[in-house]
């Protein structure tokens, strides 16, 4: 099975074009700023001198690396000259100072020259890892090569010092991403060398003493470092790291045929989304350690949930769906672009959200005043830059390329795993969707493909939909026929809105329902429905209207329930409901006016 | 307004006679075991060496000295032979030890000779505090006066370097509990200076500065040493430490007619039981400095609610009894002392808590194991000894001394606050209670006295009631004439099982409701209800059954709801409710069968 990459498709109008016209009018040159003014880009020239201010950082070449992945992405329809041009002199500062070897890194090459690849947990295979997938993402934006060539020989060079030498203080990075980085370089230059050295990594990772080592955060599964990773059963530590080796993991036994490692990576990945997942997307709900913890443990208002956590989640679920035909990978991906990734954004595409928690209570975060600990919550108002700051590029990267989980192929099928308004042409094959999803669950599909049916996805929030030819069900697809190679196909989800409750095991849901329509979350904010969000009660049951919004897709406008005012502390229970209005927005949108409070589940009338 | 002491009371059978036989049979012997194994009694000797293990604990000398207290009470209509004989050892070491200024602390004699009076955190008046009321409760047990003489002189001492000298490096103490002591010194003496000392000791609270300094806790809220006393309107900062000191307050205005000095304690009074305070009379949720935090702040897992402020509570409501007729003081009470307070003590006797949750989740109290910091609960098990061992003979003098909550008189009203099978018996007064309260509510009252009226209170959980007299209501009590000195007087308060909701701004109860039956809050625990506690749903109009249980107090055994079973994390809400058994047990009486959960506040159906 094969992947349509984005390049070949043109997203035309509805959702997805506003966010990604968003992306590249706003926030690319937002985060641009935001680099330039805190000095990273200037960090590339390696002038820094012991003393001054504004040290390189050692996440600040991966900032950059990822910026330049989205820009080149958005560069694929859209002209962004000038954007190349600040590109083209970030990569000449590359290729100038770095060493002989091809070595490049802002941060050690101006501070700790001497202890190069001796530091594992100081992300200088991380930052590697990124530059190496900007090199390729540039050089297929653009075709030029000299950044990607320079990125083969830094890669050649890692593969000496860590697979060949082993003169490194360490087996395995700290944190992973430069696996699923020489798998892409594997996959563009056909070195198979880059997917061996991919592979060394992954094999590694807990099977060697050198690494199993107590690290800052004590115990080893922070760094993926307890087990070997053929044995996981859970998804353990911290959750970037897990999931960029997750991918790596599938891309590797889809590259060789590791049954015994694909295995292992689908168990991680079920324990994920059965077990570890906020009803967003979101995953690794605490901030300690930025980690996995334990089965059900899904806290609503101290939710890690970090945006590059759900990305990489999706990310995963994107190349599972290469190797597999399951619904539940689409779902997965659909769940999260619209919910726990893009909540990482503000609506005007300038700040970002590094944490994503699911309820906000702006009053209770400031208790403990009276001694100097304080409780530890997440930021209630969006940043436009952090001082590690991954995600605001990775959205960018993220959005730019999301037509890459629309499509992917085999000789007999076409599978249309998301629904957006789009064309796609390569070859001999042409989609053309026409769709206002998820504004509602109205598709069309006109095809001009080689393939015998195209297989269609039916969403996991989708109970009732009618489609306009014979068709039959398989793991989650509607399988329609293709008659000489041309079809229309009208789809029709029924998108009500639905109430879900959690799992009995997650008791921080205990008693509450939340609001999704279609794969949108809703939540509801103090600013539109008063304080004490939390003593509002909504019957699962409940109608809404749907109002056209500031936030692209409507807001639901109903009743609720709260009980009549009563100033004492505890008061013995009647049914003395008194109806209120409630209005619920899109998860994604909310903390775009203000701080106040917000829940997503909410108590259960 | 006069209280009836508790000397003057034998409580018979029923609920607090099984309590107090517990104490003076299991208990006292049992914390005498654990002070003596840790070195507690022997530290009175002073031959402690540096470089020796088992320093002498600054809290060390107010653990024996409560536990003295408590025996004292205990022996007022039991025979405690062998326990005198130890008191006896333990005032003749402390006798002994002192120096010629009478100053006596197993601590600072031992380790810190130099540092007396000079470290405001370290509990040395706290300590004298005690020592002073173990003193006066001795005496009044026995007669015996050489430790009550004993500690006259160090109460002057204390005078003399506090008040007269101004010599030691602080004004007032830390850890506040010498003020009242120093108030029933007065009483016991008749001498002045000591009610004199104790005002100016609340005087200078929050009035100098030099205690006004940041504390290891930071902010001076935490020792009370932000404002005057007068001027507060809020409870803040270390719970007993406000709450012992708010006794005092109560104390010194009620001697000195202090009309702001009352009304300051009121409203801090009235802060606590209308904002700051859990249903089971639990009150300080941080454990962060033990302390206040903010109004509705009252999450329940992680409730501090230590025994000892439930005890202080108490106290201060049994002082505002003293000074106001109006129910609330004398509700407090009973809500403390059948919930917050009567939890800290196992059913056995043996074991304690220090913090007493609202509920337990054992299994979630283990997440981020992948961290090196943890997430910080209550324990979940009772505790023989603690280091800061405060609440255990906290519990012995507290429950021993129980009656003196009873009873109140002026010269035409005798006012019965608290319902126990009782004779009390003083000069021309005689009252027979003969009741099973609260197992039922039934309550037979033979009087026998020089007032016009009985008083008796109304709890505030009963909304039906019957008296077979007339009476008139007023601030919560039924005033019943008297005729001619004698009467029989039979109440009948109906206790049905009641369920409480909180007010909408404690969110941390939203959408659930509490069970009380009379005074007595009940819980579920997981041995009796299965997991998943939390996912139990409880119609708010449910009935039970009463079933004899091993706890005193029957059990509730009725029905509750679970959602059918469902092994999917997320999915749609519908009605699929599965009828559940649910047996409720009291608050007081969990986690004496082994690690479970554990929740009071149940969600509602």
């Amino acid at each position: 099975m094969k992947q349509i990459p984005f390049q070949n498709i043109q997203i035309q109008n509805g959702f997805w074009k506003k966010k990604q016209d968003l992306i590249k009018e706003v926030t690319i040159g937002a985060v641009y700023d935001r680099f330039r003014e805190t000095h990273r880009f200037s960090a590339l020239q390696c002038d820094w001198k012991e003393g001054e201010a504004n040290m390189p950082h050692i996440f600040w070449d991966s900032d950059i690396a990822k910026w330049i992945e989205g820009v080149a992405y958005a560069m694929n329809d859209t002209d962004l000259a000038e954007y190349e041009k600040i590109i083209d002199e970030a990569i000449e500062n590359i290729l100038k100072n770095r060493d002989e070897n091809g070595y490049f890194n802002s941060h050690f090459l101006v501070h700790r020259q001497d202890q190069r690849f001796k530091l594992r947990s100081e992300h200088e295979l991380y930052c590697a890892g990124h530059l190496i997938e900007a090199a390729i993402a540039y050089y297929q934006a653009t075709g030029k090569r000299k950044f990607l060539d320079a990125m083969c020989q830094y890669a050649d060079y890692i593969e000496r010092i860590f697979k060949i030498e082993k003169s490194a203080a360490f087996v395995t990075p700290g944190h992973p991403e430069i696996e699923l980085a020489l798998v892409r370089l594997y996959h563009v230059t056909g070195i198979r060398r880059y997917l061996s050295l991919a592979q060394f990594f992954v094999d590694e990772h807990g099977n060697n003493t050198v690494d199993q080592v107590l690290s800052d955060w004590t115990e080893m599964t922070y760094n993926q470092d307890d087990i070997p990773l053929r044995q996981r059963s859970t998804a353990e530590g911290h959750c970037v790291r897990a999931l960029y080796l997750l991918c790596a993991m599938i891309d590797i036994a889809a590259e060789t045929d590791d049954e015994t490692l694909l295995a292992a990576a689908q168990r991680m990945f079920q324990n994920i989304i059965e077990k570890r997942m906020y009803i967003t997307g979101g995953v690794g709900s605490t901030y300690l350690g930025e980690a996995f913890t334990i089965d059900y443990d899904l806290p609503n208002r101290t939710a890690y949930a970090e945006t590059c956590a759900s990305i990489a989640l999706a990310m995963a679920a994107g190349r599972f769906q290469q190797t597999d035909v399951r619904a539940v990978y689409a779902d997965i991906v659909e769940r999260t672009i619209y919910n726990g990734i893009l909540s990482g954004i503000s609506m005007d595409g300038v700040s970002f959200f590094y944490e994503n928690p699911l309820a906000v209570d702006p009053y209770f975060n400031h208790v403990n005043m009276a001694t100097k600990e304080k409780a530890r919550f997440p930021q209630t108002q969006r940043e436009q830059v952090f001082e590690c700051s991954c995600c605001p590029p990775n959205l960018i990267r993220f959005i730019a390329s999301i037509a890459d989980y629309m499509y992917t192929y085999d000789q007999d099928v076409l599978y249309v795993h998301q629904y957006m308004e789009s064309e796609m042409s390569v070859d001999n094959m042409q989609v053309q969707q026409k769709t206002e999803y998820p504004c509602n669950g109205e598709v069309f599909l006109r095809l001009c493909v080689p393939q015998k049916y195209v297989a269609v996805r039916i969403p996991f929030w989708c109970k009732k939909f009618s489609i306009d030819h014979e068709y039959e069900m398989k793991n989650g697809y509607a399988y329609i026929p293709i008659e000489n190679h041309e079809e229309e196909v009208r789809i029709s989800f029924e998108m009500p809105v639905t109430a879900y409750r959690a799992n009995a095991r997650v008791h921080a849901d205990a008693g509450k329902i939340a609001v999704m329509r279609g794969p949108v979350v809703y939540c509801a904010e103090g600013i539109d429905n008063g304080d004490d969000v939390a003593a509002i009660r909504l019957n699962p049951s409940a109608q809404y209207q749907l109002q056209e919004s500031e936030w692209i897709l409507p807001v639901l406008v109903g009743h609720a329930f709260k009980t009549r005012g009563n100033n004492r502390l505890y008061y013995p229970a009647q049914d003395e409901w008194e109806e209120i209005p409630v209005k619920l927005i899109p998860y994604f949108a909310f903390a775009n006016r203000g701080e106040t409070e917000m829940q997503v589940w909410l108590t259960e009338k």
